[in-house]
């Protein structure tokens, strides 16, 4: 049999690519299943490995088939070739297997000449319009086919444009154009030495033997063997007919949505213009009209648009986003992709289509982006409404919010409890502000970075946080702060937008996070497919009860000390820290002893039956006391005013402590099990509380799991010392009660020789959890607190880091020392439970290599977990790669 | 032929220890070389074997042959067991091929009885010792042999001494020992239901069962099962003549060194007593004499003695400390073992004996402790003195030294420069008080930690610092410190011992370092054997030249910052850090430039030829600005009384600068790579003036290899724009002049990100030095300065951590890095250079370690060059392991 070169669109299909190229098969496609595109042929890939092989020949039978399909073409549209009167014009483009930089691209009115032009300009009564197509032709014929510079056309271009005072092209009149089109055929001439050629055939075969030669440019050259591409592919050729939308009323172009890209409501959406051409769409000179009004511009054409929808959903079975074209009441399709969509849209049309039997639900969960519904997860800014942004500061915790601005945390409770909306400003945040946060709508402070109190607390509480906003100048005793000339009193209205780092004046209007019916039935899937479990960081009820709502399976870390910072225990605490003995430690320690226990007693009942892993004291206890700074200015101050006695005296004796107690490096120093192992008392009140806690509330019949994490360990002494030494507290209170409370001790691994000799660690721990923010500082280098600011963004912006580690885990450093950690800890502990806690854990990349490495659960902040839930069913579901090439 | 299971001693040799056990062999050994050895026999660990195999029953022939070496004995000795006139008594041990605590030790004087006793007293002249003989064998026996237990006994002689109003055991007289010796046979009788043992026969042939039966104790078998002992070796027994020191003037007991254990002389060596027991040389009570002048009292015996010392090097070529016993004018060698000895000594016995052919150079290095030749590298304080100890600090930098106290740098430099040796004595030290300290003998500090300030820089200079040593008061208004009740005025002598932390009242000699011929000759064939290089970590000419004059062939770490503090530069240095562009930073820049340049010259000159490693700027810039707390204080004090204008203004400006660039855990923070990479006109001006020192001693003929390091890289990026950019700089400077340098740019490994990453930062480094200090922070997550004091003694003290990881490298977690950092390093460039300029590269197991993963250099402190060299050469030739049995 004869080799066939040539196919008709709907010839072939969407899987012959490697014979027609990747945009010949999708032309192809379109055209099988129905849709009205305008036609055209495609020249396959083996003629121009022919043409290569041949010495730059054609196959036999090619230049037939060529005429063939031309006169099928003209059959057709019943136009003709090089008729003034109803002329075929056509666009030659190539089309290689895999998409390639650097070949030709597309000509486009290919047919026409000096006769037809003027045939254009009746058919559509715009004569500008008509050489400006001939115009462009000549360039890209010009630059295409005979190699003549692209500046050389554009300096014509400029001439012109000087000579009739025209600004830009638009500028350009016919008779402009007119006189272009002579200066370019000049050019034409003087560069090739022949006149520009005015048989369409001859465009057309030097056209398509341009295509063939692109094959091997140079820089496709280089692209193919940079990215592996066979040398013996070739390339397509596309022949397609030019289809003009601007040929009267009965004309016009579009862009269709099948579904509404913005609430995923499934709906006839879109817009048009009628006469017009593409460009006029996007130039936005023209104001297009909603799709729907078609119905009585064209209603038969809207009849035909109707089925096009219904084949594009039925085929892609995606949101498509099309573009058409209408010419004399005929309706083209010249593209379709699939459709971007809000993140509510993405739910709905996930959701809907499974409904409608369109998609499977591994598929509709794979269609929603885990990132993408953060945006759903906190309340956002009604940004229809103009707003009044004064400042920018770092997005600390996102969400919106507005209320009246406070500069105090007492004020900020006060208000609050009356139930006003309130905005705590500040320099900063401490832990005494902590009442006054919980109060306010939101938090705005001046200093601080990503990780400073006030960005980490309002994380924890979901509350949107705008920090280290070094625009606004705060004056407490004037309470007022002043931004850009701008001054805001105190109770003044601002709103905050913590996901961008806005600051507005006034009261925004928000839109609260929408956990709707579809999200939580998108969510179930997600919870099928996956395997990592999912828990939350929550350290209080409140925190615990909202990680439920969202899916929580258990807590992942629940932090203590935040507890000892409530502002009526702090006092006990601080005496527990200046306590020179453990004598001396017995009384706050049996004060503080109760009170944990109740938070746990509340945390346990909330969770129950699931898991709740609690962290041991883990800061430097200097935490709790006031700040060096602080103390050194006051006790100054007292000194220099001549102030002596008690006064004097008991700040200094603060002082001292706080001296004594002063690190270099309190990242590095005596913090997490330092702390146990110094002071076993204090983690031993700790064990204590948590299962007398678990034991009244198994007394009960509530059922109590917990998870006893002991923080930075690097070394197997630790773990075992403390491990020996608490396993007998919980036994004791365990044969007190007389129940039976399944617990357990495990470890973070945040130190990087923890995850180096992680079978030694695992021979005491029962679970290992990631704490990967602390890995990450030491496996870098980096305090984040001083990093961000100082040289973080920095590196990030010079592309010395490609992505922030600390908010990606970086896989080649610290997930080598995470993989190592997993391996070698199972290898002494095959059971060894395995989860991250760093705030890693809500980030979906992360989230994926956490699922890669075996790990059994991931833990983050309440308001991720459905992110968490979705991203670890992306990662069981294998994510989808994006495929270099559209092979 | 009839199986043999006695040995008499010299039957047997060193090499029968599973026959004999390794005591029987080793007393074969000593009688077959000639030596004097008591005589007696060994019963074979067979007769054990046998003895469990058959029921606790002797083999045949065995109590033939106990009989017939008895015989051998009494006709040896011309004693006879159970002969009052004459007795022979003999001392039973067990003796297993391993050393094994729990069995059966010794049972002395055996063959004493009612009437034996007698005769000693008469044949010794002291009925008091021959009591005390008696009393303790009944103990012995009863103990040993009967299970009777140890209180029962020491109950009766508390009891008796009680009764006689005697203080302790010495006070006893016979008459009090005889009522000892009765009370413990009426223990005996009670106890065991039968009279103690009259017939010296049964006393021995039941000792022999107690320790065939001792090899299955409780206590052995444990032993044997946790350190792998095959149960079926069986222990041998050992049945030795007793001799008796005191038994007239021709009797006497002593010591003896092969050589002067103190000097390392050749000669005859110890001390004796006449008329003595060895109790009577350990009790102190009596003074021995030299050994030489028992050539006057003794002379046939010290011909003999002469002819031991000669038999003993010659057999173990290893210098020998012995014990002997003299009976009535014969002598008697009971022991023999390798004398411990000073540095000094081991030196010069180590290269005598090469010279004499004893040993081969290999068995000289190998016979000298690198860690003990430590003391011969710094002045040492002459203890041969009273000492007047008053306190006791952190022994923060080795060395001794005195001078009068002064109290600050000013006066220090005033006084040095006269020509008087000062102590520095200060709370802490600062950058500012560098001068002071150059030219202090000494510095002593009353807070601050092993790598405050004063620590680092004294060990940097080679001169002894106490740091820490809260004891001491000091009072600066009143040029005073008091240190327990005692006060120290400015011009007083104080002497410190920085390898103790003593502080030492008055003017006490010291003793300089020495580095003999002997030394000299020692490292030269250490030279030989080690592959490690050995560089010194120097920053200034005078630590280049130490470092030459110690052996270094490098330098392996010049800090470049240390150059940044000198006094008269600090001024530029604070203008090009407070400088807001880089405009403003230009001056301060070109006036820092030539500095450097003129600082490298004179190093590179001193090393002509090796090559030497230069850090780039490493620590945080706000280390070379006042400190915050410091600022604090002061602007408060001029806000509080009222100062206003420029002096409180431009305090303020200092402030602020300090406050932006401030950091919670610099160590973690904007230094290293960050400060080059956010500021690269500084490392270009570094680079700057290291290529034109270079270049313009290349160009006088002095050959320079300079060797650019980048500090703190993490992440290949960073070396890979600042090798780019500087590169560059380097190669303009050499195009400049025109001459060719063999300059080369690499990084440390101190990030444990950086180890990780190895294979992609060795793309760009040429070299790769490991930062151990740093690494072993990160790693561990420990900053040095705050654990040390806070937690690590602690941690140490209660075995959390067996050694202190920033004085050995942690092989387990930091060294299992710096494997990976050279296996990976060397993975993508096979020549890759390696180092390391830790405090680590200084310590011996360190070094050794540094040899098996494959180093090319160790780097550190000038004065423990030497210990390198020879620990270098102890790695290559393969530490003889410490055997765990003595098989």
């Amino acid at each position: 049999m004869k080799k066939k070169y040539v196919y008709f669109f709907g010839e072939g299909d969407a899987s012959m690519k490697l014979l027609l190229g990747g945009k010949g098969a999708n032309l192809a496609e379109m055209t099988r299943i129905g849709l009205p595109v305008p036609p055209g042929f495609t020249i396959t890939t083996e003629a121009c490995t022919h043409y290569y092989k041949n010495n730059q020949t054609w196959p036999e039978g090619l230049a037939e088939e060529v005429e063939e399909n031309l006169k099928r073409l003209e059959e057709k549209t019943g136009k003709k070739f090089g008729d003034p009167q109803n002329p075929l014009l056509v666009s030659v483009r190539s089309g290689a297997p895999a998409s390639m930089p650097g070949m030709m691209d597309t000509i486009l009115n290919l047919g026409l000449n000096d006769q037809v032009v003027e045939g254009l300009a009746q058919l559509t009564g715009d004569r500008r319009f008509a050489y400006d197509c001939y115009r462009r032709f000549i360039q890209m014929f010009g630059g295409v086919v005979m190699g003549i510079g692209h500046d050389e056309f554009e300096a014509i271009l400029s001439e012109v444009k000087r000579e009739v005072g025209a600004k830009s092209d638009a500028d350009l009149d016919a008779n402009a154009l007119i006189k272009v089109v002579e200066r370019y055929k000049e050019l034409y001439k003087k560069a090739t030495g022949e006149d520009f050629p005015q048989d369409p055939k001859e465009q057309l075969y030097r056209a398509i033997n341009a295509v063939f030669e692109s094959w091997n440019n140079k820089r496709a050259i280089t692209y193919r063997r940079l990215n592996n591409i066979p040398e013996d592919w070739g390339t397509a050729v596309n022949i397609q007919v030019m289809v003009f939308g601007n040929m009267g009323f009965d004309s016009g172009t579009g862009v269709g949505f099948t579904r509404n890209p913005s609430t995923g409501e499934k709906e006839y959406y879109g817009e048009y213009l009628l006469n017009a051409q593409g460009e006029d769409v996007v130039a936005g000179i023209r104001t297009p009209k909603p799709i729907i009004e078609m119905q009585k511009d064209l209603p038969e054409v809207f009849e035909e648009l109707k089925k096009v929808y219904e084949i594009l959903e039925e085929h892609y079975r995606d949101m498509q986003d099309f573009e058409f074209t209408i010419e004399k009441g005929k309706l083209y399709i010249l593209q379709t992709r699939t459709g971007k969509r809000t993140a509510q849209a993405a739910i709905k049309i996930a959701v809907d289509m499974v409904k409608e039997g369109l998609i499977d639900e591994k598929t509709a969960v794979r269609r929603v982006e885990p990132e993408q519904i953060d945006q759903l997860l906190h309340p956002r800014i009604d940004r229809s409404q103009p707003l009044k942004v004064v400042a920018k500061g770092l997005p600390a915790s996102p969400g919106a919010a507005y209320g009246k601005v406070v500069f105090d945390a007492d004020e900020a409770e006060r208000l609050g409890n009356n139930g006003e909306k309130v905005i705590l400003v500040s320099p900063e945040t401490t832990p005494d502000d902590i009442h006054g946060m919980a109060a306010a709508q939101g938090v705005l402070t001046s200093r601080g970075g990503m990780t400073s109190h006030a960005a980490v607390v309002a994380r924890g509480m979901g509350k949107p946080c705008v920090a280290g906003c070094e625009a606004i100048k705060i004056d407490l005793d004037k309470r007022i702060f002043s931004v850009n000339g701008v001054v805001v009193k105190e109770g003044d209205y601002i709103t905050i937008d913590g996901s961008t780092g806005e600051v507005i004046l006034g009261q925004v209007e928000t839109i609260p996070p929408q956990l709707s019916p579809d999200f939580q039935t998108l969510l179930s899937w997600a919870d099928k497919f996956r395997r990592l479990g999912v828990r939350a960081n929550a350290d209080t009820p409140a925190d615990a009860r909202k990680a439920l709502e969202f899916g929580a399976e258990g807590i992942g870390l629940c932090r203590t000390e935040h507890m000892f910072m409530a502002q009526e225990r702090l006092p006990w605490v601080q005496k527990m820290i200046m306590a020179q003995s453990p004598e001396e430690r017995k009384e706050p320690l049996s004060k503080i002893g109760p009170m944990q226990k109740g938070d746990f007693k509340e945390i346990f009942q909330v969770m129950e039956g699931k898991p709740v892993t609690i962290r041991l004291i883990d800061p430097p206890l200097h935490e709790f006391l006031p700040s060096l700074e602080e103390l050194l200015v006051e006790v100054t101050t007292l000194r220099v005013k001549g102030v002596t006695g008690p006064e004097l005296e008991e700040k200094e004796k603060l002082l001292r402590v706080v001296q004594g107690m002063h690190e270099n490096n309190p990242m590095l120093g005596l913090r997490g099990c330092r702390v146990g192992i110094l002071y076993p008392d204090i983690v031993e009140m700790q064990v204590k509380a948590i299962m007398e806690a678990a034991c009244e509330l198994s007394q009960e019949g509530v059922k109590v799991i917990p998870e006893i994490m002991i923080p930075l360990v690097g070394h197997r002494n630790e773990i075992k010392v403390l491990k020996e030494k608490l396993d007998e507290v919980a036994r004791e209170v365990i044969d007190k009660y007389q129940v039976d409370v399944n617990y357990s001790f495990g470890t973070m691994i945040e130190v990087p020789r923890a995850a180096l000799v992680a079978d030694q660690i695992a021979e005491y721990a029962e679970f290992f959890s990631f704490g990967t923010n602390d890995l990450t500082q030491m496996t870098f280098g980096y305090s984040r607190d001083d990093a961000e600011g100082k040289f973080l963004f920095f590196y990030e912006e010079n592309g010395i880091l490609e992505e922030n580690p600390f908010q990606v885990i970086d896989q080649e450093g610290v997930g080598q020392l995470m993989r190592m950690g997993v391996e070698k800890g199972r290898s002494s502990r095959p059971d060894l439970k395995c989860g991250i806690c760093g705030e890693h854990g809500g980030e979906p990349k992360s989230v994926k290599f956490c699922h890669e490495i075996g790990l059994d659960y991931v833990s983050c902040s309440p308001f991720r977990v459905p992110i968490s839930r979705l991203a670890a069913a992306h990662a069981a579901l294998g994510s989808e790669e994006k495929k270099k090439f559209d092979v």
